[in-house]
């Protein structure tokens, strides 16, 4: 019989385009599920749990849940938060308290690891209750999942974008002869790559691409960029904002860091224009879309927005069937046409383990990748999501956070 | 009687995403009109044409003119080119040659400046012939038109990614505090400005916009970010590329010359970003998105895409009913419902004739826009172009520039 008790749903790290089809879904199955116990939203993930910063999602005026399925950003807000130790055992205390039975965290890597210590943590403490990882991220970098919810709308937006200001390259006759695409994607290079996809006929944009997963170096980058524009005139460089030399230290990072210990980074597209700048005495130009690569909902995959609820729903039937210390996986069964299941990951198996692209999917001159890569990454980015307009823009929801406060 | 000959179009410039629904208007009007004569495409604008770069456009495969309709780039190509005094006889001679008698020259302030020097030489060498203008640019500075095609488009896909990056920076609670936008715009605001339209409720993004029509001051800037962040704990600015200091120089000018004389700009979103962290102690994160403002056709606006087909056609009509020497423009009828219809006016006061916002449209405080401009702005992003797709991405066209070659 499932533990009787509250549900609660929160998230965690960058938002995706698609990370609110997570908790829509979660929301709406626990409702389908009539277990006569409530869901909450934690604020801010679990930073805002432990202001106890909580409301209960059945109080949101009509439509607004439903429209997380079409709405960027983080719906119920999202934080970085490294929890510690204290932290933990305060998070169950609070959990007890509101009899809360049931934790879906929604989030990547730092947040897996958040949702595995809770677990550890509310075992401790002898509180029966189910903690599900609900997988989100750009970055597609969690382990033992095909892919990551998050990933192919981000690689379809970036592809689109490519392919939209590489045709806009080769079809002016200027001296900007260099467009560089930076990038997001820390230590694996999964969104970068994607930008392949932009690619139809064999000299259209991408021309090369650089990757974290393999060393960089500035001779060979300066040597790639001269023999295409030898050969077109023109050269399209996406370079992932992560990439490292032959010791493995970040090229251009910042010096900053942040919750989490990672470098954050920042620059790499600007530092490449000024090299190429520099030593060719040609034009270059550089686009950083930045945070639009996470939160394009107006060019998501549908695809992946219907993966992203439908994890969210599943968190709920494996919590209320007894699972919990697991992560939701996407499993790939069949790839023409595209078919995928999801399954299940222990936490552990997955807290802070970073997923980087296969090396044999990177090409011998470390300049593109392979069709293996390809065809891996293109059903992800297949179909597009109907958004209501109003007034010429997305008519996004907005939840209203203030609806509902569960007391301590 | 309309003049016996053939006809050429060409197009100029940094292109927009609806450009060649303008190149479109102009060869189907053409075909439809039924001259007896040919319509050439002259290949980047003027500077391929002096070459010789002439093909004629009925000679392209079935659907390609009709596929522009939904392609961003320049289909024909486009140059930057300033044409001397000998190249302007040179131009002339070469229409006598191929009985060239209609020349469509598609896109912004220099491009018009080129049309009116062609006008002038074509009657100086008593050449019989029509020069028409066809408007286009994402700047919106043509004077004499309400607004430019081309403009409607990037500012609905800036404002979109706006609405979308505003969101997740509202939603993240995380050290990044400050998301700064770049906007194109030389010397007139009018993209930077459509931002506003992203903004539904009070507090949401963008709460700072910083225009190249008034002076711009680094104090005045930290204290306009430090009073929002104060108020709500994060702060989106948006700031056009070529914002000036109180004398009237770029604030953050990169120190090259275009073939126009301009300053080439960039850099000014990391300048703002680096002031902000180093005066106030807070992370700042800047999204450049460069030539994606000029080409993102999967976000274009469907009353611009018409408008621009609309002044090719017109352009044609014109030119065959005698008119010559002048620019198609849009004239505002009704706001509401909106309503336009074409007009003209003489090239010679176009040429080089750059459109500000008026600064009554401009707040009081010089970061934000008024209500009127929201109602002069928001007509022209309404409306959905719907795009074939096929693996997930916009399946534009690419015309053949090889057939059809037109000998000199």
């Amino acid at each position: 019989m499932a533990l009787q008790g509250n549900a609660i749903v929160a998230q965690s790290g960058g938002p995706t385009a698609v990370i609110n089809n997570s908790v829509c879904g979660v929301v709406e199955e626990w409702f389908r599920q009539n277990t006569g116990f409530a869901i909450y939203g934690g604020i801010s993930g679990i930073k805002g749990i432990l202001q106890g910063e909580i409301i209960d999602l059945s109080k949101q005026p009509q439509g607004m849940i439903a429209g997380l399925r079409y709405t960027p950003g983080a719906g119920i807000y999202s934080c970085r938060h490294k929890v510690t130790q204290d932290e933990q055992i305060q998070l169950v205390e609070l959990f007890k308290k509101l009899n809360i039975r049931y934790f879906f965290y929604n989030g990547g890597n730092d947040s897996m690891d958040t949702a595995h210590k809770t677990y550890l943590a509310a075992k401790d403490a002898g509180w029966e209750m189910s903690v599900i990882g609900v997988p989100k991220t750009v970055d597609n970098d969690l382990p033992f999942t095909d892919h990551c919810p998050g990933y192919g709308s981000a690689a379809k937006y970036l592809a689109t974008t490519v392919r939209e200001t590489g045709i806009d390259l080769e079809s002016v006759s200027t001296k900007n002869k260099v467009t560089i695409l930076e990038a997001m994607g820390r230590n694996a290079g999964w969104l970068t790559a994607a930008s392949a996809l932009a690619k139809r006929r064999p000299d259209e944009a991408p021309h090369l691409i650089y990757l974290p997963e393999v060393a960089f170096s500035k001779e060979q980058f300066l040597a790639d960029v001269e023999a295409v524009y030898k050969r077109l005139g023109y050269v399209y460089v996406v370079v992932s904002e992560g990439i490292v030399d032959k010791n493995g230290s970040y090229c251009f990072a910042g010096g900053e860091i942040d919750a989490f210990g990672h470098a954050q980074l920042s620059g790499v597209g600007e530092a490449l224009k000024t090299l190429i700048e520099q030593n060719m005495g040609i034009k270059a130009r550089c686009n950083t879309l930045g945070t639009a690569q996470r939160s394009a909902m107006h060019c998501a995959s549908l695809c992946d927005a219907n993966e992203a609820y439908q994890v969210g729903k599943v968190a709920v039937t494996y919590a209320l069937s007894g699972k919990t210390g697991v992560m939701v996986t996407i499993d790939r069964v069949a790839n023409d046409p595209y078919q995928s299941k999801t399954g299940e990951v222990p936490l552990e198996k997955v807290a802070n383990v970073e997923k980087k692209i296969p090396l044999e999917w990177i090409n011998a001159e470390h300049n593109y990748v392979t069709d293996d890569f390809i065809q891996y990454a293109r059903p992800l980015i297949m179909g597009e999501v109907t958004l209501p307009y109003v007034d010429g823009l997305p008519d996004y929801v907005h939840l209203d956070l203030s609806l509902g406060k569960v007391r301590k």
